[in-house]
């Protein structure tokens, strides 16, 4: 029996797509920048066919790349050769105590519509992101600030190893030291380790005061200051902290239909602040005192307070709206660096200065948590560019001791650039364990370590 | 030339300590229970030295036992036959940033005084454990409720492998996805996997306004529901849910001088509150309003406020007197088990049931984050009290799908029961683990898993 026969045998003619355009889709990644020619693409509706699959692809190392929504940046989840692909599907997510369990077969609400809880994560691309792909790349986004990674609030999860066997990690328990914590294994790993099937993630208490201010600083010192002054005048309300500079703010302006500025004139930074309580008259009061105090100070040169729902959209559509502008603007060079605040902003102005008129360099991100995303946008990609960009990104973020992938993973692109981040015995001990779990290499190969490092091992 | 006298090239006389007395300390576990036969405490000053004694028992096949401030409740830390210990010693922590980076040879601060933030963690036993071993252990706390795991709010750390390779995983970055999450597997792992020579923190920032309740409620289910209005009403400023039962109160005022009830009559169970928040007028409002309402609904029957740092001091000291209070009572079997809330309570009662008169059970713990602490108190230790416990409570937890050790850790009393609350394919990979890291097995043996695990794999 062939492999294809045997596929269906296990998931039936529905779960063995074949399709051109389905496949052509499912080859090519959000930013069209990576593009694979896997033949056959399998949708799996439970645990055990993942665990059939893959037992069987492992015994023919048949390799395999695990996809979600698609929607990752570093070409994670598409095949770069002719791997196996599969997507997740749908299936109701199980409430239970003040935790959700999701299915990765379940849908990709952010919000327990049956309860008042709501998901500790929220991301840009929350309409199309699945809750497998945000657990195995360990997905950050704009509440990080207030509920923390996902290796804190995930509780528990399923996984299926390369040879099919099922590991059952699903606790809700707040608390268990049982042994070593394997599941922040599969937590960022993307899906190099194993296959995450279920999650059982912390859901904090939805509160009823939500507020959102949209502030105009003239230098990015003062953006700095006022995060600072934040964490303290707003403490445990704050729950976003987000930046844009002026070339990003053009950038929406430009090229997103319907966005119009709040303000009445330009600035050379933005910043939005919002705040998640369980009083409205106190939370009100707290960012009031702050703005006005933080408009006194110079701080902050204008701004205005969301006064609807209308308005809180639509300033989040102008921060969440970047990386659209920029797919729209041309070609662009995206950058997803940890460093350290006071030095994040001195690399974009570096970066100004290397590459003149020939680009525009956008600068935006998740302040609150140090995670700057530079972008480079042009007319078209030219080896001229990329030159001038890298390696001095990476080299600049290796110096200052930041991270050349905050939140999106290392995926392909930046797969062999791991040593810029990760030290040389940090990055062989990740490569042992990957043999360990899988020694055939058939889950998500050429994404995360450098092949390099594999071969030694 | 021999083993001492190769350690005392290495650290000097004054770090090879040989001296019964301190020797007979460093053997004997807090509560007395476990005690070893090590001839040989080193101690050594920097993680170079570290390496160079482990590289060297490595060597020499050597077991090795990792020992801070000794106050664990599992026999984790203490020698069990004549392995080697050593303990962690003194150096200032180094303030960077919104993290502390602290190392083991530091300084025990709960609280960064040369900065506005604060530590993440608050044990009971603060006054003498050590940050390497809290994160070695994943130690819980208090403040669990409202600072999250360490799993979530370690941001680096460096560890020591037995074979003397130092692992710079020191980021103090809030976020990095560059290759897996290594220093997760040194969380929790309770020095079997490495030694913890360096820690990262994230430490928030230091609130104004702390206030506590103590409060008193007559059932069990009340506690529980009271639970989940703070988390709604409290929301974002709740930094501690804590409760205790009549005989845990009885025992803590029979027990320890100088205590006294801080209400009037006697009550079937206790809660402590705690909020923290950046404005006092706003917390208090919010903390009177639920108590009002708390108090009119008939949750909670009596009740008070701390007035002044005297009273939040004895308040406190009620609650984390209570382990105190058990050992002078006697002998104590200690159970740390995370159950689902509305189930833990059920067990207390059955095990009164099945102990009658033969026993004081006794329970309290970290309710909000589903922590319960069961203590059992009797005269003395007798096989017929702990055949009516064990297997029961472990059965019991596992049935309910909990952990049999929330925050302690297994150490060498709960070792051989771990599949109580892990699979046995779990189990399984976390040897295959040890073996890949440890294969010479120096690192903490005995402890964390089954020994028969680990031979067969």
């Amino acid at each position: 029996m062939d492999d294809i026969s045997y596929f269906k045998k296990i998931l039936g003619e529905r779960g063995v797509v074949q399709d051109e355009e389905k496949l052509d889709d499912a080859n090519t990644d959000w930013m069209r920048k990576y593009k694979g020619s896997s033949k056959l693409m399998l949708q799996p509706r439970t645990t055990e066919e993942v665990s059939q699959i893959l037992k069987y692809c492992n015994s023919r190392c048949l390799a395999v790349v695990p996809q979600g929504g698609n929607t990752g940046l570093v070409g994670g989840s598409v095949p770069v050769f002719d791997e196996l692909g599969w997507i997740y599907l749908f299936h109701i997510p199980k409430f239970l105590h003040f935790m959700c369990i999701f299915s990765i077969f379940g849908c990709h609400c952010r919000i327990c519509f049956w309860c008042r809880f709501i998901m500790p994560l929220d991301l840009g691309a929350k309409g199309s992101c699945q809750i497998g792909g945000n657990v195995s790349t360990n997905a950050g986004g704009l509440r990080l600030i207030r509920y923390g990674s996902l290796h804190g609030s995930v509780l528990g999860l399923e996984a299926v190893l390369a040879n099919g066997t099922v590991l059952d990690m699903l606790a809700s328990l707040r608390k268990d030291n049982t042994g070593y914590d394997l599941k922040h294994l599969f937590i960022g790993s993307e899906g190099s380790l194993g296959i995450v099937t279920k999650v059982s993630i912390l859901t904090p208490p939805k509160l009823s005061s939500v507020n959102l201010a949209f502030l105009a600083c003239e230098d990015y010192a003062s953006c700095q200051k006022l995060l600072l002054e934040a964490k303290r005048k707003l403490g445990e309300i704050l729950s976003a902290f987000e930046f844009l500079d002026v070339n990003a703010m053009n950038l929406v302006l430009k090229h997103l239909d319907g966005l119009r500025d709040p303000l009445s004139s330009m600035h050379n930074f933005y910043v939005l602040i919002e705040t998640t309580g369980s009083m409205e008259s106190h939370d009100k009061e707290k960012l009031e005192a702050f703005l006005l105090q933080s408009m006194d100070s110079g701080l902050v040169t204008d701004g205005v307070l969301a006064q609807d729902i209308n308005q809180t959209s639509s300033f989040w559509h102008i921060r969440e709206g970047v990386p659209e502008a920029l797919m729209k603007a041309g070609a662009v060079y995206k950058y997803d660096l940890s460093l350290p605040p006071e030095k994040m902003y001195e690399l974009v102005e570096e970066m100004r200065t290397r590459l003149g008129s020939a680009a525009n360099v956008v600068a935006y991100g998740h302040l609150g948590d140090g995670n700057l995303h530079l972008n480079i946008s042009a007319p078209q990609y030219t080896d001229s560019i990329l030159s001038k960009i890298e390696p001095f990104v990476y080299e600049w973020t290796s110096k200052h001791r930041g991270s050349i992938s905050a939140e999106h993973g290392l995926g392909l692109m930046k797969a062999d650039k791991i040593h810029y981040s990760k030290s040389p015995e940090s990055v062989q001990l990740m490569a042992e364990i990957k043999k360990l779990i899988d020694p055939n290499r058939i889950l998500n190969p050429y994404k995360v370590l450098p092949s390099s490092v594999l071969s030694q091992s």
